[in-house]
């Protein structure tokens, strides 16, 4: 994985930034034959949309992808079918405001990319945070919706599990309640929790940060390739490459270091239909980095929205100590978002390792 | 990255057996007139080496490692000059019991890649893991010797933060302590705690995880690729592809779930030196993918090592339900040697960083 | 290099069919600060244009590049500033006439790919050729604009040097005659003589081949990755990945196997001004795959267009025997319009060496 | 492809110079199961040997080949089992005689690496041409063996067809007469020709180029990944990277410049047997990036050994003017000895395209 691209033989290369024209990204190494409609990307470019809630940025985005190759017209004029040519999609950027960022313009941002793409770059487009902007993941969303169709009958879920100190009952985890409410909480009843803590936070012009857990299910058993193309390594390196994301764990995670070997190590039987069972998963799917057949299970944490109405110190690019306060439109808790965005990252590295193992046309002969 | 080779300029492929004739690795990218001697590489496998207390394996492994190419010898007939072609590295198996694993050779260790790898391959090397093995991370080591002197003035340093529910005290933090426990612990009074947790986790035939923190200090401001070559990515993607790790972070990590924007942000003033000053690091030295000059942290937790005395419940390749007990010689904290490991894994991800910035050959002209 | 991407640090991804809604190209690895005016990369375009002489196909297509991404107007509002992000560049389909191509939707033409893309994808865009068109050149020459720019001083130059059986005169070489006939050709008096002789092509609605020559000046020494990324190697790559293209050579090619040892390898002597001067060029530029300062020198020979009007023999999609005749326009000689794309591709090879000698952002610090 | 690797799922790396100890590949991505013996390897190492004939040079290695991982035995303790981990091969250097470069380390040979590898890397092995000599190319063979048993059915063969300018009459064309004489010659009548001619050359000290072609039967259609993963360009780019190779043909290569469209384009017809049938091959088994079926023919030009006895004008390292005249034992014609290593590097593309297509284990699930 390289600058703008990711991914071996599903490849995804993003671009564009938060105030240009458009973003885009071109995915390359879809399986010929693939058959979807225009609505089974934008459904989850829409779950990730703003302005969805108060919860969210204002910026209002109607994020419609088209798509401008790689795709044959079904008789129907409606169902795409792919032809294993790369696949170019484009969202246009509708609703930017530059005169916003006017003022930052040679202002770091404490905690933004300002410094870094400065001192790498020496010129940085600082509208919105340009090509650094959370909005380059509706890029990865949209490559997301075309992933998740690549490996039959896998499902690729995520949930909102964290904010703040606040984290959800596990036992009242149910899948059902996640598209009930505006935090994509699986846990109904840490709604009203949550409600409450981040008006206070919102209205306070603070943020605060999350953790997103994502489980993808009925992945087949062998996706991997070790030893440096594990799958964990590929979903940690995705995951990680996420705006704001500051660590990543595949199922017990951090809690392992606490575990005896007794306790962590998922002990197998033959199931009465003569599969293999797995009678625990504290591996989160993966052996080795190898995929097992059980959940994959991933978490990640984000960091709060560095954009904040407090006055921070900091620097200009000139050498001066000031004083900066980001005005503007943001994320209070920019973790809510990431929730598609983490599963789009999921399914792309389990749709490549997919065809890694089937071939690049994922047509067997 | 992918299979068996990782990084883009500097470039490091490893293979080997744990029971095979030998372990190695190609380290390609090595700048040309790059000095060292064979001690540069060997103290850092003599760190990881097996055999060292009562805390680690048993298994003696002299790992002494031979260069076989990439080099010119200076006229003391011992300083190597890198040429710039690549650097081939080779460590012998010595200490090789294959009878040890016999009755495993069909049956599925639980925790282990032995049915993931029969899942995949259809064959598996069982003996000692085949390429599973922790054995593999031998050849890691070699190549983050090199990585080391690749970048002038970076220092990677590493220590043991938490074996079982046991952490460091940090305000007790010491580098020079690292060197003088067999846990590597920067706390001296955890040592005497260790000792006795982990006397009892051997004698018990178990084992018990473990969090390892990573500090490379002197990182230059502006490496990383954003947005998919993101220096925290990368560094995310090495830690992960290391045996039995299952979480990584950067900075705060997981605890910036429980930030706020005003707390998380490292704020920046001019130093009186004319020098740009971060007045925290919670960012871990990243910001947007890209390092800011401060101390790149990093930290990853380690499962209990799966090989264990008592009997757990499993199936064998032929779809019986058996029992397995891991006999042979196994560390109760495979924590311990990871140490060097994630030091290495850091080192390599900033050296390929480093190159990406300055050039293949790290030559300006 | 792989599927629809090239280059290592300049990459190159493109996309887009012959008569879908646009075709373009993703640029990433552009170094910061590059200053370019759309006319820049538009020029070349122009230059690769179809209808512009008798010669070459009579499809209308202006194809007006866009840039969409990657960065910044200048205070003039006119001149683009690089960000180092990826260059998002777009070219529209104007003028397609899909019904053209209706009765050879199932049968494969010969000398085309359709039989192999339909083995391989098992489906097919076979409007106008689909991906395999050679539409999808102009986003190669839209990303050799950029590239032009790249590595300062160097110019890249082409000249077609032969039509079937009737070759130039390098005696006449001159640089300043290229552009001012239809051919690109650099000798004037070969223009009377491909000028008949095409007519006559033309109106028998056959083609020929042809072989193009690219020279490229100001190549400074040192570029090219040996052993796997040798310069004259990835030239050699990127020239055969050019639709119709069936032999590449550097310097004098095939012509060396009839040279001694004393008539090739080029003698050395310092200049008067302390240069190191080579006396001759047989190399054509390149030593060990390392450039050499001299002018790089390709040539690539491009098979005849296979679309002719004249019967020939094959099958269709349901293994019935057919006769197939080609409709539509088409170039007599692809060969001429090949020119610029063949610059492209050289541009952007000795691009990609130049950062990865360089580094990434190209800028040294 | 870059630096010392090659491929995208049959990943080669090589390292070694001429006068170090050893030289070697490790190859990625073998397919598990697969069965060979050490000498189903060293059979090509030994078409390849130097010292076999007048006509190649006199250095004596006898390049037994040793491979260190990725195989188990099977119990006849002689056939290797591929596992489907990385196999590292090693092959000792025994006769070097590094006194009789001595006086050439600070003096650039006309025609050789020395000057472009000092411009590139500021230090230079210059005992034998250290990386830059065709030694390397033992690696690949042995990288070769492995590729050439990866597909099932194809035979890779090659045949010297050119030496200086006595081209061999293709009329006679007898494969098994290739191994008969020591040139690799398909036509017996032109053995005693070249026995002459190369004989002249030898005692003259001097050298001369050769033609080489390579052909490949039994590629199953299908292979080949378009736009910029074109199988012609993948095998360009291998023969391109190949020591002296400078020019590269598939197919009709640069005499298809001088056919029509009527000529050029291969019909097709069914077969009685219902299989698709091309009536010709000029395309040489590859259209638009993808093979035919049809056998894939590629030849290369090889420029004439550049260590010849005559002085040749040059300069040093200190820049003084200089004449070089070449001791040592060198090829004649160093074309010869490509033959098998032009093999290998088909058989590798084919192999890396095969596996794309049929995914990285090759085992259908």
């Amino acid at each position: 994985m390289s600058h703008n691209t990711f991914g071996h033989l599903f490849r995804v290369t993003t671009w564009g930034e938060s105030h240009g024209p458009a973003l885009g990204c071109v995915v390359d190494g879809c399986p010929p034959g693939l058959r979807f409609k225009l609505e089974d990307i934008q459904v989850w470019l829409d779950k990730r949309k703003p302005g969805q809630s108060r919860f969210v940025t204002q910026r209002r985005e109607d994020d419609l992808v088209k798509v401008l190759s790689g795709v044959m017209l079904d008789e129907d004029g409606e169902t795409m079918i792919a032809t294993g040519t790369p696949i170019s999609m484009l969202i246009e950027n509708t609703d930017q405001r530059s005169k916003d960022y006017g003022e930052i313009a040679r202002r770091y941002r404490p905690g933004h990319a300002d410094y870094t793409y400065d001192v790498k770059y020496g010129i940085r487009d600082y509208r919105g945070g340009g090509r650094s902007s959370a909005r380059e993941t509706a890029a990865r969303v949209a490559a997301g919706g075309i992933a998740r169709l690549v490996v039959p009958g896998v499902t690729v879920r995520g949930a909102l599990v964290q904010i703040g100190k606040h984290k959800i009952n596990r036992a009242n985890w149910d899948w059902a309640q996640v598209d009930q409410n505006p935090f994509f909480s699986p846990d109904p009843e840490m709604v009203p929790v949550w409600e409450e803590y981040l008006d206070g936070i919102r209205k306070a012009g603070s943020s605060i940060g999350a953790v997103v857990e994502v489980v993808a299910e009925g992945v087949p058993a062998g996706l991997g390739a070790p030893i440096y193309g594990k799958l964990d390594q590929d979903i940690a390196s995705l995951l990680m490459s996420i705006n704001a994301v500051k660590g990543v764990e595949i199922g017990d995670g951090f809690a392992s270091a606490e575990l005896t070997g007794e306790e962590n190590a998922d002990a197998m039987r033959m199931g009465n239909d003569g599969n293999r069972i797995f009678l625990s998963n504290h591996a989160g799917g993966i052996l080795g980095g190898i995929s097992t057949g059980e959940p994959v299970i991933a978490r990640f944490a984000i960091k709060p929205t560095s954009s904040i109405l407090t006055e921070r110190q900091s620097i200009d690019a000139d050498g001066n100590n000031v004083d900066v306060r980001t005005k503007g439109r943001h994320d209070p808790c920019v973790g809510i978002r990431a929730v598609p965005i983490g599963e789009a990252m999921v399914a792309c590295a389990i749709a490549d390792h997919y065809l890694r193992d089937r071939g690049q046309t994922g047509r067997l002969k």
